[in-house]
């Protein structure tokens, strides 16, 4: 949410809603700014502010959202109350700044909704099992948003963003992307992670254990355009593949910058020797996406992960102190210039040859593929970064998917 | 508490404390500025904002100050955790913006003391038996930091606030005002009542109830001066009459100068009509100060009682629709051009005549004394509020004050 004015329009398109017969929660952001200049104070105080303490501070942000915009629907007139996320609650683990939602209670909540009220709730955050307060992490609203629909049984979550649905890939990069109307839960996750920044990965993930249907959609449109055109605007993550309308084998190409690569050399090739690398690795909650380990030289091989940039040096650090000496590695290496781009959609199962001329473009544009990773419904590459923008148009245009 | 510099000047003198071997608890009050810009926000969104929003907005403001303050005591070195009143818990009732402590559970505090933790409260705020979010007025963080110390059993509780200490009277309108190195807590509950911005009321009532020596003191001093002194500066508010070094007559003269007065002419004079008058008043939360009744003429009398200036507008639309023809008054009227003055000391008590030289000073300066109360320790008058300088100047001077 932006400024009080975002906050007043929020109000009269939540109210349009209520007005309709629709029993309403609304999952508020913080204002726009507001983290980062919270998290700015932090800073100003302390290089490594402990994560306890930060998320105390970070979680005011969501909650000035929930009280300013409980007002701004009593001043229409609306009965509504907000909570923060420890008032539901919403029980987390206890990794602060990074936690996840292990149970929402329900019953305050809905015995609110059937007062007639609109429910208003803090995303973001919400409590462990010690009273602490937790957040979870940059874009835990949208987390909490579908956490808190499939909690509560809803229809339809409708995550509002400043984008106006998901897209064939980023209209920054390729301005011929095109607006997808529906997209299968698998797609959308393959998107979500792989770097569409339109939803966080956890909300998907949410929205598909409990077959939540999500609609993300714009909060920059008129608050007060009927109902029924904003109800069908936007993208349907949808759970039924045969309701999809788009039959294109390709549905998107996703794209993420910020990857970094690391290779652990002359690794003796035994069993357990994976888990001895990534494990801890995991343990200090770094998150490790593609994997690769070439066949074994002469008992030895090398053992090649990413990791999101930002946690490249903990990684190294990690392997520094604790793996390299007790596996017997020769040497480490990495990469902090190399960038992922992937090829997504359900279509992919019953179509061959979507590799072989995803290779065939790059290759036609002259980009070196570093690794290869692959799932039922999509093809990954690992690439140099400065190519990546390049990689994107020529395989968006390669799958036709300007026109589809 | 002002900007992050200040926030780590608070922490350099709470780890001074710590260091010299006590446990310490901190109570933060939120950011300089930081709970206007909050209720600016709530002014943009809504004239009327529901209380319970309010306190769910205010509140966030010194959970800010404790999540950064901890973060600077750590960055010092220091093992420091914060709470929010909610988790501590700091029970209060439910009168959203102007909620009163209940009770202070101490249990989860004293643990993290003894685990030698410096442990940070938010000021001003709690959570009623609803588990909704409650503040305790403007001021409330001194309040606060009074029930904790008394909760914990500490053994002194330092407020530090923008002036030094107590003085005579306020020293913008009397220059030669004086600094007191002690106050009786009774003294103290007068000026606090009547108007000396030093310490809130309810603060003084939390120390006078629990007997909680409690120190008034700069925070605008180094936060490296010697311990020794700094336990000994500003001025203490003791619980032991004949402890007092100065034995003045007087100790100070207080004022208040946003009054209000109004008078609910042509009240029939039975019994039950004072409660029938200020009941409803009561009922809506305003504080009654000075009450007069007139002697009766012909079954009727005039009843008048003075509210803070603030309230006067809300009073008598209370007393209009509620009061006034249901008890039969003539008419009401009012005056918002009002303040009041009082002259306060415990020495009072064995020294007749303060009253006469008061009333003889005032009338001097040919100052008119529109309504007149006294308890044991202090005179008070209330006057046209374009003579309260003069008035305090007046009698600062008469009972000799700047040089006792």
């Amino acid at each position: 949410m932006g400024s009080t004015e975002r906050i007043r329009n929020v109000a009269q398109r939540v109210a349009k809603w209520h007005g309709a017969g629709h029993q309403v929660i609304v999952v508020p952001s913080a204002m726009s700014g507001e983290t980062n200049r919270l998290l700015g104070l932090a800073k100003e105080i302390s290089s490594q502010p402990s994560p306890r303490e930060l998320d105390m501070l970070a979680s005011t942000g969501e909650q000035v959202s929930v009280a300013l915009l409980a007002m701004a629907l009593q001043a229409l007139g609306k009965d509504a109350v907000s909570y923060a996320g420890w008032q539901v609650p919403v029980l987390t683990d206890s990794s602060h700044t990074k936690a996840r939602i292990r149970s929402i209670e329900s019953s305050r909540v809905q015995r609110d909704l059937d007062a007639g009220k609109i429910v208003i709730i803090t995303g973001f955050q919400g409590i462990d099992e010690h009273g602490n307060i937790t957040t979870l992490g940059r874009g835990g609203s949208d987390t909490s948003a579908v956490a808190v629909a499939a909690a509560m049984k809803a229809q339809e979550c409708l995550i509002y963003t400043d984008v106006d649905g998901v897209y064939t890939t980023d209209p920054r990069v390729v301005p011929e992307a095109r607006r997808l109307n529906t997209v299968t839960f698998e797609e959308m996750l393959e998107m979500a992670s792989l770097g569409s920044k339109v939803l966080q990965i956890r909300s998907v993930e949410f929205a598909g254990n409990y077959r939540m249907p999500t609609r993300v959609l714009s909060s920059l449109t008129d608050p007060l355009i009927p109902l029924e055109e904003e109800a069908r605007s936007g993208t349907l993550i949808s759970f039924e593949e045969d309701t999809k309308m788009e039959q294109a084998t390709i549905t998107g190409i996703a794209f993420s910058r910020d990857e970094a690569k690391i290779t652990v050399m002359g690794v003796p090739d035994r069993p357990g020797i994976a888990y001895q690398i990534l494990g801890p690795v995991a343990l200090a909650n770094i998150e490790v996406d593609m994997i690769i380990q070439n066949q074994s030289v002469e008992g030895r091989t090398d053992f090649t992960f990413t990791v999101p940039r930002g946690d490249y040096a903990r990684a190294l650090e990690t392997l520094d102190s604790s793996v390299k000496a007790h596996i017997g590695a020769a040497n480490i290496i990495g990469d902090t210039k190399v960038s992922k781009v992937s090829v997504v959609g359900v279509g992919m199962r019953s179509h061959v040859g979507i590799a072989s001329q995803m290779f065939r473009t790059l290759s036609e544009e002259g980009i070196n593929i570093q690794m290869i990773s692959t799932s039922e419904i999509k093809i990954s590459v690992l690439i140099d970064e400065k190519y990546m923008e390049l990689a994107v148009r020529a395989l968006h245009k390669a799958f036709g998917l300007e026109t589809a």
